[in-house]
């Protein structure tokens, strides 16, 4: 929060010590965590490490939402704590009707909590912290994007540290590219936290389209593609060169999946004129195909009231979301690879019924026990959203901004359809549907499982 | 088609030269087929049954569209096509601004071929012509509803006659019961071959609620839940008593989902006081669960404006379906009590990672293998859904419609929401997404694998 509270000291917004209060608060807490808890050690097995993940979210989130309410900022606490997950999630969704009347530290805290919570709190405790081990391991892997790996253990710290220089690299390079576009320090900050987040809080209520620049929406967009990839990739790329990258199947396919949407939302825009000319068309499906298809949700105009084929092409791209490794969502291109992989074998298994064959990504086979559960989490996530539009549904405000609703909060865009759109907020649902959707961001970004394991029995019992 | 020339004849409506040409028709196309392949014996491998399945329904619907085509009932090919299929699914959606306009004889076969395609056109062939071996059993296992079993082989024509008596006793059952309720001969077998088949065309446009009585709501609920029943269950009472019926998890569980379903939609009803007593607010509950859960879609309101929730609720019970082995559609309970057992293992072994336990349903193990089987079901599934969206969504008829019309046309339900619901009619829908609209019923009613055999190519290459 310390650089929030710079922000709050150079403009004067008068909302320092809301900042100041939570400090300390998190300093007590920190104090009585440590005394009571400083001669254990970190040797965790996977439900501990998920359980703990997802209580550290949950705390962060809690305190995160505190400057936006004591302040004032927002006057609901379930407002602030909804807008609180939007940040560290990086969803992006917000109860505001409108960001530009925030203080500008508020607006700054909102943004840098998506910078942190793109890459993840946990993972730059450890590049901070001495920790190490298996324990260390699953925390990481709890909190981490995509299928774990688990040669990552010998080296944990070190790989934190390099994941975060790659990333502080990619936000300097964007802030730099920004103010080249002449856009103010601060508002160069807030939309690359938010870019490089993947979690698409703007400064402005019209999001990147106040900015009216070719230059800054194509640089923007082509930074929502770059930190949809996996960081892993970078770090491959720089020790070991590019050949790395050129054979690995989720790269190829996120970007084929990429131009593939551009290009039909491109056809589509144009079989409906939506807009004159072709540069335009051609720039608004670029920008938003890297928006939603990183679950940033920046826009440059209100992509809700393009016709029904483009948008149902971006709830496609919103499911499937970037790369495991990176700080973009939804349920991962290597898992949607996974699954057609999977799905195209056992159809040819009903054609050759003796055939054995093993399922290749990225040049490597994987595991049966892989495949089955990528095949779960993909069952359990469907669920999660037919659960969650249910209890939303008791808000009454329509099917479409219920479903995409709920389906732009596990997917960590954002913004959905209809009243939930980039033009409108999600101010309109109850409390208790923004705590079903704030929980539904959590199970989004956390991948299920953390938050699955705190409500269930049998966790909590005796091994 | 002979019972609905005969319709035809009664009530002198002028058509039954149409019935007369197609009946022509498909002797000559038989008398082709059999001079072609008489010697051929009935020996198919898997794949060669699914095809062949595929291959049958598709030349059943095309050539059940010829009557209503060549009378002029339906002016356009397309939406003749759409109507067949729609019957011979037991879907039950229509393109008719209103049925009351048909002549009899055609609305006659509209619920005649629901009868037939309910409990499958391949296995009424079979007990009725001698074949068998596991040439027929493909066949078979192409055409029923939920996973089948390998146990039928030995006496797969006894099986097909049983569930056929079955199926005629439980239709004379209901058209009495309909009689007695002081409907037409002509209205009660109508609605009896459409509850039968669990497919929801009526011979009024606004369905079993222009009959006014609580009795036939009743009735006709009560046989949409019992036609929604395994028919081997029936067979297993008559001959080995009510014990086994009472062990089935299956039941159980589609017994328990109607029950929590009607109680959900009425408090919610209540809640929002959409009728005025209590009485009829149950009554409305009940029959519309049955109804949506049976997959059939009769209706004796527009569901379409009931408030959100109990719209999402009718979703689910869409979705889940009845039970395997009955003329009920969806997923199938089975599937989804196996997907729900299947991920709380997944999600168990995270916490136990070293504990092995196995799957049961209906008291018996599930092999490994049929559980990546029904999960790969589930993704398939889904996968269906959202490439069907997008082609309709070039319609531009906004989301719910798109999205409600594909998931009632997989579900093989009907009407879904919006401008597809129960009050309007998918007559607006282009000929591009009739046809995409048809395809998926066919893959809902014969259970994706025989369509996708057709279109995969590695299914016409030689072994």
């Amino acid at each position: 929060m310390v650089p929030s509270l710079i922000v709050s000291f150079i403009y004067g917004d008068g909302v320092h010590l809301a900042f100041i209060v939570t400090m300390a608060a998190l300093l007590v807490l920190g104090a009585v965590i440590v005394a009571l808890f400083r001669r254990q050690e970190l040797n965790m097995r996977p439900r501990e490490g998920f359980v703990a993940v997802a209580l550290c979210w949950i705390t962060i989130t809690i305190f995160g939402a505190l400057p936006s309410y004591i302040s004032g900022a927002m006057p609901s606490y379930i407002d602030a704590l909804f807008e609180s997950t939007a940040g560290f999630t990086t969803t992006g969704a917000t109860i505001l009707m409108s960001v530009e009347r925030l203080p500008e530290s508020i607006a700054f805290w909102r943004a840098f909590s998506q910078w942190l919570g793109g890459m993840g709190v946990i993972i730059l405790t450890l590049a901070i912290l001495p920790a190490g081990g298996h324990g260390a391991y699953n925390l990481v892997r709890a909190e981490s994007t995509g299928p774990a790996s688990e040669r990552l253990v010998p080296r944990l710290r070190r790989s934190a540290v390099t994941l975060y220089i790659i990333y502080i690299a990619l936000t300097l390079l964007q802030t730099i590219m920004l103010l080249i576009g002449k856009m103010s320090l601060y508002d160069a900050l807030i939309h690359t936290f938010a870019t490089a987040g993947t979690g698409g809080f703007s400064s402005r209520d019209m999001s990147v389209g106040a900015f009216g620049s070719g230059y800054i929406e194509y640089t923007i967009g082509a930074f929502m593609v770059l930190f949809s990839v996996n960081f892993g990739l970078y770090f491959a790329a720089v020790t070991r060169g590019f050949g790395r990258i050129r054979k690995n199947t989720e790269l190829k396919v996120f970007l084929c999946i990429m131009v593939i949407g551009a290009a039909l939302i491109t056809m589509d825009l144009m079989r409906n004129t939506v807009y004159e000319s072709l540069a335009d068309t051609i720039r608004r499906s670029f920008f938003h195909t890297a928006s939603l298809g990183s679950s940033t949700a920046f826009f440059t105009v209100d992509y809700n009231l393009w016709p029904n084929f483009s948008r149902i092409i971006l709830m496609c791209l919103m499911l499937i979301g970037g790369c495991a490794g990176s700080t973009a969502s939804g349920i991962k291109v290597v898992r949607a690879i996974t699954l057609c992989k999977s799905a195209a074998r056992e159809i040819k298994r009903i054609i050759h019924p003796r055939a054995v064959s093993v399922v290749h990504i990225n040049g490597e086979p994987v595991q049966e026990k892989d495949l089955t559960g990528v095949l779960h989490y993909f069952f359990i996530y469907v669920l999660i959203i037919i659960l969650a539009t249910l209890l939303v549904s008791l808000d009454n405000l329509g099917f479409e901004t219920t479903f995409t609703g709920v389906f732009a909060m596990i997917t960590n865009v954002g913004p959905g359809f209809g009243l939930a759109g980039p033009a409108g907020n999600y101010a309109g649902f109850s409390a208790l549907s923004k705590l079903v959707l704030s929980a539904t961001m959590l199970v989004g970004r956390l991948e299920i499982f953390p938050i699955l394991m705190l409500i269930i029995p049998s966790t909590w019992k005796r091994a």
